[in-house]
């Protein structure tokens, strides 16, 4: 037996079943039409920013990584909630633009930027998270060219890291942002060039559950950004932090501690150095804005026993729930808190393997997990499917398309 | 430094620059309008089926699995070169049939075919390869209710494998197929129930280099499908006797020998047991077929140097290419065969990282790979590109967008 991931707070029961934002399982995929589901939960996305408001300093500004759920429903209902967007390509631009949100609240990072997409970034007034020399000579470039001074702040490769994170986006040589020691002259540079100086991009990982260890962080953040800004001698109107604040997927997994961190940086934001007295600060949270907010529903197509074991296979799978199935940047495969949406809450009594419809055994969903019984027609749902889900799956293998996505 | 896996045979350099079925890399992107750009080789697929037509005997057909490359126009060209065709899905069962493929020579594999998939297949006359109990009996019930008798063949979870194989498709307990011992039961039902009887599908693994193992699986198919067939007491129709004839993608991995599989395949089918004498026999390949015959090609975006490392950031990476950043079914990454397309052929000066676009460690093509010194504006070429590529990596991540794809 292999025990699932803990099932984020906030989802509740009705007549026996999951329901999220009041509506059973199966009255959401009868409005949807069809499984598979993405389901975000409009009030879980609202108490997860109420959460976060109320823990850190006023200060510090909340931006939204749109790559963790680019759907445009998500991003029009971040708006009003969030201080800022940030974007990793034209795409996402173009989507945000379409939703209507003020690119003065965009900010772009991304290591290989394109030429047209600098120039669409540069033409809307986005900021730039210039990631090299190279970038900021055709962006001063472009923006010559159109006429219009590019807003540029300079994504910085720190030499630490987030510890204990699950992707490390800092520390030794990286393909992201400009070394530590490169920074001071490149601002200036591109000061000298025309670019408005739009200040700091510092992120060390993502995906930590260890308060201590985002302190840690956020601490050398700022010190690091700081003796940048001495250095520059310009000032720095914006830092965004970073983000790395992790959700909990797997078993034994702990929520961060909010308040910790909270306070921590509380104490950090009232004694900033001089350098940064002046700065917006922000930080930059996509998976734990979104993540635990979303449920993805499947449903069991057939139920069989192979030597004795038993598998409910879905419609859904890999192409939709990559990082579900194990099999996207991790080693180990472990299980997601997953359930049977329709039996939900009901006694486990037998052990399954949960499989998805594709022709592959890399399509797992649940491996020898304990489940009430269920049988073909049954609803499964996985969790923690709010963020990298629908949008970081190879959507198109096999041929089964795309999952339906609401926001409920 | 680590070596990337081996350039397969067939592609040659024309100006400095590799070339693909006669044109250059820089010629073929000016034509596509844009990188990245998967290209297919004709040539190469042409020269690949007829090395197995050489190899293989005569009686044993060949099947094109369309999951490893569903391109309309890939499909179209082996229309005439193949046997028969395999989908995964009724979206691959709609390209097929806009390509104008016969039903006829379709079989439709797959844990977990929905009613609606499943109604397609008979309607249009597809051979089921049936994967439970269950399927079969909804299969029934489906012919009976559009008055057509469905095509079914059972697909078997052997007790075997195919030793060393890159995926296990058989042995213990397994998602696929029917248990063995069951088959007979079940055969016999099915066609008491009206079914036309097709035979048996017996997969049981996929990409293995190694001669031995395949001859093996081949050998324990015959024996498992004649022992079946005399238990089921209705003949096998036709026997899928499945793929798993891999490619090399990495370093030290040797092609597979075809000419010895084919040598003790044609021995197994001159002595082929009683209960087989009528059958059609074929092989399933996908990856086989199309792996070797495509390239991805994406431009360097920028040159940057951290901490002394060099970074070539493209603007290709893990969402057109997942298998190639590592991230889809291995556990250590190496490098797949990979080069500086508009330096073909030039000496190796430096060692450097090619990395995707998108803001994450994953995004990586190439690690510590000796190339010669590229500049912004190069392409760099990924080998081994032609199968699960452009169809099996998640297209939507950061909103970059798809690849294209052209056949040359």
């Amino acid at each position: 037996m292999k025990p699932v991931g803990p099932i984020p707070s906030g989802y509740e029961t009705i007549g026996g079943e999951l329901a999220i934002g009041g509506k059973r399982a199966s009255e959401l995929v009868a409005e949807a039409g069809r499984t598979p589901l993405f389901v975000y939960s409009r009030s879980q996305l609202d108490a997860r920013i109420a959460q976060l408001r109320a823990a850190l300093p006023a200060r510090v500004g909340i931006n939204y990584a749109v790559k963790a759920n680019p759907l445009p429903a998500v991003i029009a209902h971040m708006a009003p909630l969030v201080d800022g967007f940030d974007i990793a390509s034209s795409g996402e631009l173009a989507l945000c633009q379409a939703v209507g949100i003020d690119p003065a609240r965009i900010s772009f990072a991304g290591p290989g930027k394109r030429d047209d997409e600098l120039e669409a970034a540069i033409a809307a007034g986005v900021t730039l998270n210039c990631e090299s020399e190279g970038e900021g000579r055709r962006a001063l470039a472009i923006g010559d060219r159109i006429g219009k001074a590019p807003r540029i702040a300079i994504r910085v490769n720190p030499s630490f890291e987030l510890k204990g994170s699950g992707m490390k986006m800092g520390g030794g040589a990286k393909p992201f942002g400009v070394d530590a020691d490169k920074v001071p002259d490149l601002a200036r540079s591109l000061i000298a060039g025309g670019a408005e100086w739009r200040g700091l991009h510092i992120f060390t990982g993502s995906q930590a559950l260890s308060a201590d260890a985002i302190i840690e962080a956020q601490g050398n953040v700022i010190d690091l950004a700081a003796q940048l800004t001495e250095a520059i001698g310009h000032g720095c109107p914006k830092l965004n932090m970073g983000g790395g604040f992790g959700i909990p997927y797997f078993p034994g997994d702990e929520p961060l501690d909010l308040v910790r961190v909270g306070t921590a940086l509380a104490d950090r934001v009232a004694h900033l150095p001089d350098a940064l007295a002046q700065s917006a600060l922000c930080i930059e949270l996509g998976r734990y804005l979104v993540g635990e907010a979303g449920v993805y529903l499947c449903r069991v197509i057939d139920r069989k026993e192979s030597h004795g074991v038993v598998y409910l296979v879905t419609d859904g799978g890999l192409h939709h729930q990559l990082a579900a199935s194990g099999n996207f940047g991790t080693v180990v495969r472990r299980n997601y808190p997953s359930a049977i949406a329709t039996r939900y809450g009901a006694e486990a009594t037998e052990e399954v393997n949960i499989v998805g419809c594709l022709c592959t055994p890399l399509d797992r969903l649940a491996d020898n997990a304990a489940m009430p019984h269920a049988e073909v027609g049954d609803l499964v749902a996985v969790f923690c499917a709010g963020a990298y889900g629908a949008s970081a799956s190879p959507t198109a293998f096999l041929g089964h398309g795309a999952a339906a996505e609401m926001l409920v």
